[in-house]
């Protein structure tokens, strides 16, 4: 029980509490008290009720859920959603996403896409995502902010980008960035080696050695598809993952993003390495890179965690209906209905995505003692009736726009579907001068 | 130019429109014209505002295309949404949804459930839906009364049904509710023998024979799962479809529902007799049922149309949804980023659902003499800016709670996201106890 003599900040009840952790619990009649923003009790609606709270909310028909984790992204792409669509991986990238880059991404660009992409992602019950993408410091700064938790990952490729004019600079301003925000509570520093084929060994040597000195998480696209790996093999002999195995890499602060090509070596590896994996089911069917063996890793002991990736490629940052996408598609990729049930494609929405980041002492599931990162889903719609498990009806029936409430850090982000801090007609009529702007030009 | 003499009932303005067909236009700047249910008038809108109209609508960020068509569903199922989940297919089937069934399914469930999917297809912008269960003549009773279009498809297996003691008299039921609607403007009524291991050849020629004598549609399962196929070779030495084929059954007015097995003897009987496929994506993924491959049919000619199936098993009736899978999905499955892009998408859940229900004179694209069978999404939301091309943020970036107006005949359904004609609360309420019934029931 809490300190009786210390009023709870809020106290929440809801219909449905679903911790998470331990997994498969569905908590019914049940209170959740939040004060200096940590998680301070969960009991019985009963006791709740005994308890001094400075505010109560009554949540009828609501489903109380850990806010959901989408642990790869690029957010500023967000203004370039649905610019250049059905095309493979390659003619994408080169011909349409990077020629855009190098024509409008700058500061300004990077400011108003992520806000765009931190009021998305609200709206949809994200309480915490990773990004990798050009001026990281602008990203940080627009998620400390929001409200928002984040893991920003510094890009690192081989050739000048926006904002870095080679990699040395690039991961001099990482370092810088990581120091200035240590001992942010919000905010988490990675470096982002953009993947196998950009980034030469020289300078994921020097990521490694970096991470190693900060004990800083690591995010890479790996194994993306199948022609990644193949020419991998072809130029240098040598599996992507197994290179990065060699130059010491792996580990549980590597993130490998996407891995739709897994050997029976490349999963030993990454579980003896205690490596996480990054699932982004609906940017793997859209750029028909293949298709993640989720349950295969899951089954073997590896963390995977979910990942809508940038929404220019996908082309949303719904979180929600990217992990209901992984659970009917891992059922079918096994060849077996009951792979990822209801309660494990939550658990790889949150908890999961929390240990992939290095968070999970902090957040990921709802308990005693973690941040009241929180997020409440109203099910009392027609599309959700009758409710026999929450939980199926949260994965396989709900959409995002039933989020109604969003707490990060016991701060609310989303009240009522309106955003406290960000002004979403002003979000929208920018990105819509940016998306004019652009569009004139790329027609 | 309609007669202008003769005022339009109601004239619509949109910020895009797509009228499907032709294939691949997006109209800015025009408008619609409504007089007497149909379509009378689609121009731009300097000439639409020269036009006599008893009401006019201005629908600023919003796209109008045809409504959704939903090819196949079981409608009153939704009472048994998220009833038992993660299953295989037989598993689900035999181990609860049939013992459910026999327990619970009886007029009263199915008006109520019937209700509840029409509500939820409504909602979601869906005009049109098939059916296929129990007590046919309450469906199409409810469908009735509550404005939309649907094929009710009668149920006929070898065993004793709800509501028919044997296949004779569901036939026979069938036959009479068929004279009995064949004028109802917006009621089709289809034969629906449940699947090939569950009807015998003698029923099946004589769903041949009077689907022949009335001209009327037939809608089948077929090769659902690669298990169904192999047990039909390894008892009867004949692949269903050929079998089917055999028996007289394939044709235009065929529509074959899932096919996830297609073998080129199977492509070529399909083709050669312009068999439909109704692609039921999710429900495939989440009963690990197999890969339809969409993009093979498609490429051969033969019309695929996109279902929800029912939301037992899937578990909503979110067509935009389902389209939006089917499009992503059938991708990866080609390993081809190209493959079915969003406007063919959009197409498939248009205007190939209405040429499988065997409709596309009247509904199923945009065009002037068309019903006016039309939804209108708002495109207005942070979520989908900005906006590069609709038809892209609609099939990859909409969700089904941006329908804002849906019209059926002319007539508005659903008035900014508010059901005209049936009761919201009141359907939530009596879900709600149905799901209090059998769930204690079932537990």
């Amino acid at each position: 029980m809490p300190n009786a003599a210390q009023p709870l900040d809020l106290l929440l009840l809801p219909s449905w509490l679903v911790p998470v952790e331990p997994a498969g619990v569905v908590l019914k009649e049940h209170g959740l008290g939040i004060r200096d923003g940590n998680i301070v009790f969960i009991g019985p609606r009963t006791e709740a009720l005994a308890l001094q709270a400075t505010e109560i909310r009554e949540l009828p028909g609501m489903l109380l859920t850990p806010g959901l984790v989408n642990a790869h992204g690029h957010a500023a792409m967000a203004l370039f959603r649905g610019l250049a669509d059905d095309l493979p991986l390659m003619t994408w990238l080169k011909d349409h996403i990077w020629p855009a880059e190098a024509r409008w991404v700058d500061e300004d660009f990077v400011r108003d896409g992520t806000d765009l992409a931190i009021a998305e992602q609200l709206q949809g019950g994200i309480t915490c995502f990773s990004d990798m993408y050009f001026y990281p410091r602008i990203a940080a700064e627009r998620v400390h902010h929001s409200g928002m938790r984040a893991q920003i990952s510094i890009p690192v490729l081989d050739f000048p980008i926006p904002g870095a004019r080679n990699a040395d600079e690039a991961l001099h301003q990482g370092v810088e960035l990581f120091n200035d925000l240590k001992h942010h509570p919000r905010l988490s520093i990675a470096f982002g080696p953009h993947a196998p084929y950009t980034v030469g060994d020289e300078n994921l040597e020097k990521i490694r050695v970096l991470a190693d000195e900060l004990d800083a998480a690591i995010q890479m696209h790996v194994h993306e598809t199948a022609d990644e790996v193949a020419q991998a093999v072809a130029e240098r002999g040598e599996r992507p993952l197994a290179r990065l195995a060699r130059l010491g890499l792996l580990g549980p602060r590597l993130q490998t993003v996407h891995m739709t090509q897994i050997s029976d070596d490349d999963l030993a590896l990454l579980v003896e390495s205690n490596t996480s994996v990054v699932h982004c089911p609906e940017s793997n069917l859209k750029l028909a890179s293949g298709f993640c063996p989720v349950e295969r890793l899951w089954q073997a002991g590896v963390n995977v965690a979910i990942g809508t990736d940038g929404a220019a490629s996908n082309n949303d940052l719904d979180l929600l209906g990217e992990t209901r996408t992984a659970a009917l598609l891992a059922k079918a990729v096994a060849g077996n209905a009951t792979a990822l049930d209801a309660h494990r494609a939550l658990r790889m929405a949150t908890l999961n995505g929390a240990r992939a980041l290095g968070l999970e002492a902090c957040i990921g599931s709802l308990e005693v003692g973690k941040a009241a990162d929180i997020t409440a889903f109203d099910l009392s719609g027609l599309a959700q009736q009758p409710v026999y498990d929450p939980v199926s009806q949260l994965i396989y029936a709900t959409g995002r726009d039933c989020v109604k409430h969003v707490w990060v850090a016991g701060k609310i982000l989303l009240d009522n579907r309106q955003l406290t801090r960000l002004d979403e007609q002003d979000l929208a009529a920018t990105a819509a001068r940016w998306g004019q702007r652009i569009g004139a030009r790329h027609e």
